[in-house]
């Protein structure tokens, strides 16, 4: 490659554009924030949001909702329910399988009145206090009806799904959309937010280490030998096709997870050992956090989680058996088909410039003692250790077989397992 | 417009192309019909059909869902469940809202075997013998998820969805795909198969009658003066647009219906009733019967009668309250936003070379003694009259108010709901 004359030419021509040609920054500039925050003081009427809400907020502020500039009004739901996408005023397509919407109830509606526009509020975490979080611009409200959200969304509608039990339940009747203004970029000050790098920056990371391709793992697991070959393997892929400098983004979701996921902290210190122990190249790899909650919603959710990654510059993206699936909440299945993600993925509407990485599942292969790709001639020959398995050898005080994970990653675990059997207990 | 040299050319200026840009037509060549019968009877596992799957044989064979040539593969299916469209080889996309498959249990799938094809076999209408009426080549077999199926097609898994308690709930768990070979013309010996009219024969007529638009009105219920008055202003608005000979389509669904709607046959009747009482105009309008079974699927359906339409001749689409909707089966609510329908239709991939129509719902009003669009701000003035109230109009031996149906029309329904309540009494 010839070397390029500024640094703006060379970052559009290295990395893929984000969706709709420009990353989105919803954060107020510092000049404007106090003006804003007097005339939202003044003049709006103000919105309780949860902590999700304020999730989906972070997502959108940041931009890995791209070209999504707030919380979805009645044609992008519709859009975005039916169909996986939105249509841009140039007829282009992006891809958009997730709503990203606010819920508000009856009382909150009245309060909203004939506003144009509303001010949303979230207890502070330093002193717990209610604070104005963001501006909502131009709001349109709209039904919420939360059966056929579900449906189109999870392919279900059995009781039992995390984000439907958690967030959609409990929520109002009515979604409400608009323009959003952030009055500054969300922190959670709870250690990790160091790793919750955003799209702009990580776009920067990338430059500064000259990738010429990125490659994603999206997760919300432990990191074991499996998943390792897995993105070690895709680096060699890469190297072959010709790529001088493959960097891969390790990328965990960060959002609300179920609550028997292994919890983000824990997660983190588990990824951390496993660059320490080298499983992981450091020099080749950026750990981040992906700050979107999780649906558990197999090839429609998957679809969210490659395009968001699409803004933060990767062009690769690794996809498993099974991404986003979880076990039938009432049924004695898979929820999913654990092929139709990496099929769903494939034609995706609005995915096309990403390059999609399908992978064979790897278990442990007692032939070898090693995590290796299942081979399904010789099925008695592997061992899938589930969250489930790896919590029953923690509480026994067993090690995994040798070569399941590093040692390290593996001590993360342990002692979260036997805190956790231990507020159980107690 | 300058004479055109020939009707090929003439008839593809004139007339929308079909999608994909030429007309499925899967019935075989009579030449070919023996030896194709003596290899499907000679070599080829046989599966019966429904008679459902029939109308669906009867939809494809003609070309209603072209380009689609069989029923659905898992890529297909997949597609149309996930996004409501096809992408074809060529990177162009056709709308595709409903899976059109073919469902069968473990016994069947045991039967096909590793065979590439099969025969399609269904009760003769003249003896009720068993005969083959298709061949369904390179199939495709993959699993039939019915919870999803329904789930992402209704945006509901609520118990009392008609087709999905009589067709999908008693069909086996695995689906067939593969392009469809059809041995004669469907038909069905009811007295209206002059009305079946296929998609190139109605292109034929359309040309005949030199339409240059051909706008299409889709129903399930006996045509009131409400609808009439939709149909006439959307001519005068065509004409005003500047086009010299718009032709309607006036193009009640044949297929299946749920119990409580009015029976094919009585509708054509009534049908046929306006056209003699000239409600509408038989110079400028063609009466034919729209093979498909009826979804009752709202938003996601009415994309498919208007594609279906496309392929026909058709590219003016007139869409009203609530499209293929029903009152919720559990809930005492419609089941979909009434104003959903004509939304989801005017975004949907794959139909924007079609023009819609969106009209405001009539009903009767009371002020001048006539049917007339429905205005809000003087609401008590206006009578909505359902299937139930002209029910019970026909019961009671009561008209319904003069101005709501011809004459000749309410006569046909009347005879209807009096034998239906004798046979209810006997």
């Amino acid at each position: 490659m010839a070397t390029s004359p500024s640094p703006s030419r060379s970052r559009s021509r290295s990395l893929i554009e984000p969706d709709g040609g420009a990353l989105v920054d919803l954060v107020v500039p510092e000049t404007q924030r106090p003006s804003k925050m007097a005339e939202a003081e003044a003049t709006m009427p103000k919105l309780k949001i949860s902590k999700v809400d304020l999730e989906w907020i972070h997502v959108l502020s940041e931009g890995w909702a791209s070209p999504l500039r707030g919380f979805m009004r009645e044609s992008e739901y519709l859009q975005c329910l039916h169909f996986n996408f939105l249509r841009l005023s140039n007829g282009s397509i992006v891809n958009m399988s997730l709503p990203i919407v606010l819920a508000i109830n009856d009382a909150d509606k009245a309060a909203v009145g004939s506003s144009l526009n509303v001010a949303l509020i979230a207890p502070r975490r330093d002193d717990g206090n209610d604070s104005i979080v963001a501006i909502l611009r131009s709001v349109e409200i709209y039904k919420h009806n939360k059966e056929e959200r579900i449906a189109r969304t999870w392919g279900t509608t059995a009781p039992g799904l995390p984000y439907v039990e958690e967030v959609i339940a409990p929520a109002g009747n009515w979604l409400i959309g608009g323009d959003l203004e952030v009055l500054e970029p969300i922190r959670y000050n709870d250690g990790l937010d160091r790793y919750r790098i955003s799209p702009s920056e990580l776009r920067g990371e990338f430059e500064r280490r000259k990738a010429d391709a990125v490659f994603a793992f999206q997760l919300r697991n432990p990191v074991h030998n499996g998943h390792a070959l897995l993105m070690n393997d895709t680096r060699k892929r890469l190297l072959e096709m010709g790529y001088q400098n493959p960097v891969l983004l390790l990328h965990p979701l960060g959002g609300f997870v179920k609550a028997d996921d292994v919890p983000l902290d824990v997660r983190m210190e588990q990824h951390s050992k496993v660059l320490e122990d080298g499983v992981l190249d450091p020099k080749t790899t950026v750990l981040a956090i992906f700050p979107s909650p999780m649906h558990y919603a197999g090839p429609t959710e998957v679809q969210w989680h490659a395009k968001a990654r699409i803004n933060a510059g990767v062009n690769f993206y690794i996809v498993g058996r099974d991404p986003a699936g979880m076990s039938h909440p009432v049924e004695k299945r898979d929820l999913y088909d654990p092929d139709h993600g990496k099929k769903v993925l494939c034609m995706a509407p609005g995915l096309e410039k990403l390059n999609i990485l399908p992978f064979k599942v790897a278990a442990y292969d007692t032939s070898i003692n090693k995590m290796a790709y299942f081979d399904p001639s010789r099925a008695k020959d592997f061992l899938f250790i589930s969250g489930t398995k790896m919590r029953s050898f923690a509480k026994n005080k067993e090690n995994p077989p040798d070569g399941f994970m590093c040692p390290g990653g593996w001590e993360v675990l342990v002692k979260y397992y036997e805190n956790l059997q231990a507020n159980e207990a107690g």
